[in-house]
């Protein structure tokens, strides 16, 4: 939680944290400061101390609405240097604050989303003109995300209303599509007797992320051999077809950027083929036998170990028997879910590192891929480990398989 | 264009370029192998060949969709790397693709956007234990904002796409606040007599870009005092007011991520107090000037320069003769518009590195803001540089202060 971040800038040996700011929305940046629009400068906060913002005369209202201390970037004497004739301007600044504000030296941990290679360059030039200050990074998880990995009440709050909106999307997207007729080639058409396509159902759905405050981060809606392929976000041209499996992954944010809810569903409009049928019986008993291995204070690769254990004993490949396979059950049961859509913690049999604890909230998402038969299923919801280590489902959404038109 | 991508590589003698791809949209991926919905892997591109792809078995389906040359992460052992000890796996995966794609040394160049944190720690990873490796960044202009800097025929007509459909936004807004009415308090009201807010507004345009096939990245919907502060965002509670300037920018892309259009217009609903109308009329004047400056080929400095001169003649101040001023004309005349909302080249004073290019798509957007007095204006269309150097205005949307209502 927030209040582990300067235990864990102790234990890497940061004396402070900067975040850049631009275009892009900055996990790291929100959690740190809260939402913020600012599209330059930066944050940042010192070991044992509150977080500052540094930002252009243009944001400092966007900035000052975050109830922190904003300064602006010329009071630090970036016109000044914008003018001169140093190699890199921006790295130059970074320096100069760093000392205006009493950072003398130091390992500066560099985080949040931005440009890559401008950061190498700020980098470069620092090492170079700065050595006292280390620009410092390290792999996941990193400090953000084991910060982030356990949510507080407020972040819950948030969670919860966003899970919410995303179940209500999934039951108006089932409602929409059950209205619609089939024709004699198993098509689903619209009243004018043109197809519905997966593009209509897409607008659809996004316009009611929309009325609710969300916004898509990418969705899947995927039918048939598409559907084969976990990230296959399906294509807006195919019509709905009768008895074929849809994958719909839906996992949606906050408008503007914030906290996701991630679900799943496998729909076959109208009825679905035995072969189809069976698959989906398999993930929904592996998703049983998740629930069934979990455990507080667990390992969460012990939740995934059971569940190859399952798929294997119904004779499907799987990552661990075949790290080669590309059908089958090939990824990981399920991941952290907050302002990243995938977080801390892990469930895979690839990493131990992992235990299940209170206010973590994760994804369980067993799934099976057979492209070339044009089938796959997947089912996910999310769910949130309690103050009494109870799992509880936040995707309060039907599992059904069969999607009947009216 | 990106032609150029191959001298542009010389002239900094990289020997190949590498773009992760993340969660996050990245123009560079997207302008070095077309818009492609991966959430892992890479991109290379070594000097004089074209791009390949690596990325996870899940992803294959989607990366091959570019017709590029796709390898799964397996083929070169990420399966193994992942299960080994090593500090950094993804960092040890990128020198093992790097020597089986053929690349023994040299200067990589890594683009895009991600977590910086996590590029700090391959570079850092790199350096110590695969240091014929130097991952190379660089301040803007970047290799990719130099050859995204002209655009080629099919990028200009996506953005003619774009345009028209902003514009249309655009009217449809108008026509939408037009359809109100206000009270005896200058409040717009809806048919229910409840005030017309910010956020109705901005629901309204969420839902008429979405409809079009845009998505917003941060629309400027502010009033009055916001409007003042010229990258306030406003606030959804605020009802709107007869008389009180709103500053409305723009600036979509293509939903999912793509190019992007940049206009803003100011409107007072009603009326125009004198003290607005003057503002305004001084703003349009100066939009006049920088058309007048315009020059194919003539330092881009100058267009802004005429624009500070005419603003200081009138007694305005200016980020020019007062640096530290937060009032009157504080920001650049412009920028290039692309994949990326800001791109070269800069319109500002504080540059002199770029001329008028053919194939150029920038915005000219004069303002004047007084937030004290509630009162903040800017006027702004986006422009192509067309073969024969004349300057197309790509934003064909009246510039009325005065929005009556019916």
């Amino acid at each position: 939680m927030k209040q582990d971040i300067d235990r864990l800038m102790q234990e890497r040996d940061l004396t402070a944290i900067l975040i850049p700011a631009d275009h892009n929305y900055s996990p790291a940046l929100d959690y740190l400061v809260g939402h913020v629009h600012i599209t330059g400068g930066f944050a940042l906060k010192k070991i044992g101390e509150s977080p500052v913002l540094i930002v252009g005369i243009m944001e400092i209202e966007e900035a000052a609405a975050t109830g922190l201390t904003v300064y602006s970037d010329n009071q630090f004497g970036w016109a000044e240097i914008r003018a001169s004739d140093y190699e890199n301007p921006t790295a130059e600044f970074w320096a100069t604050c760093l000392k205006q504000l009493g950072v003398e030296a130091g390992k500066i941990g560099i985080y949040g989303v931005g440009e890559l290679n401008l950061l190498l360059a700020i980098q470069q030039y620092m090492a170079q003109n700065h050595p006292q200050y280390q620009l410092i990074g390290e792999k996941a998880p990193t400090l953000f995300d084991l910060a982030a990995m356990t949510k507080d009440a407020d972040e819950l709050m948030r969670i919860r209303s966003v899970a919410e909106r995303t179940v209500s999307v999934q039951q108006a997207t089932w409602d929409f599509i059950q209205q619609h007729q089939a024709d004699a080639t198993e098509t689903v058409i619209k009243a004018d007797g043109s197809p519905l396509t997966i593009g209509d159902v897409r607008r659809f759905i996004l316009i009611q992320l929309m009325e609710r405050g969300l916004e898509d981060t990418g969705m899947i809606f995927a039918q048939g051999r598409d559907a084969g392929f976990p990230h296959s976000r399906g294509q807006d041209h195919m019509p709905l077809k009768l008895g074929q499996p849809i994958v719909f992954d839906l996992f949606p944010r906050e408008l503007g950027g914030g906290y996701h809810h991630d679900t799943t569903r496998t729909w076959c409009i109208g009825y679905a083929p035995p072969e189809v049928q069976k698959i989906y019986d398999d993930v929904m008993t592996a998703f049983e036998v998740s629930l069934e291995a979990y455990g507080l204070n667990k390992p969460t690769h012990l939740m995934q170990e059971a569940v190859l254990n399952y798929f294997e004993s119904q004779g499907h490949p799987t990552s661990r028997n075949d790290p080669q396979t590309t059908v089958g059950y090939i990824h990981s049961l399920g991941h952290g879910v907050g302002l990243k859509i995938h977080e801390a913690p892990r469930i895979t049999h690839l990493s131990n590192e992992d235990t299940f604890q209170v206010g973590q909230v994760i994804t369980i998402e067993p799934g099976l891929y057979y492209p070339e038969q044009g089938i796959g299923v997947r089912i996910e919801d999310t769910f949130y480990i309690a103050e009494d280590g109870s799992l509880i489902s936040l995707t309060p959404f039907r599992k059904d398989l069969i999607l009947p038109l009216f």
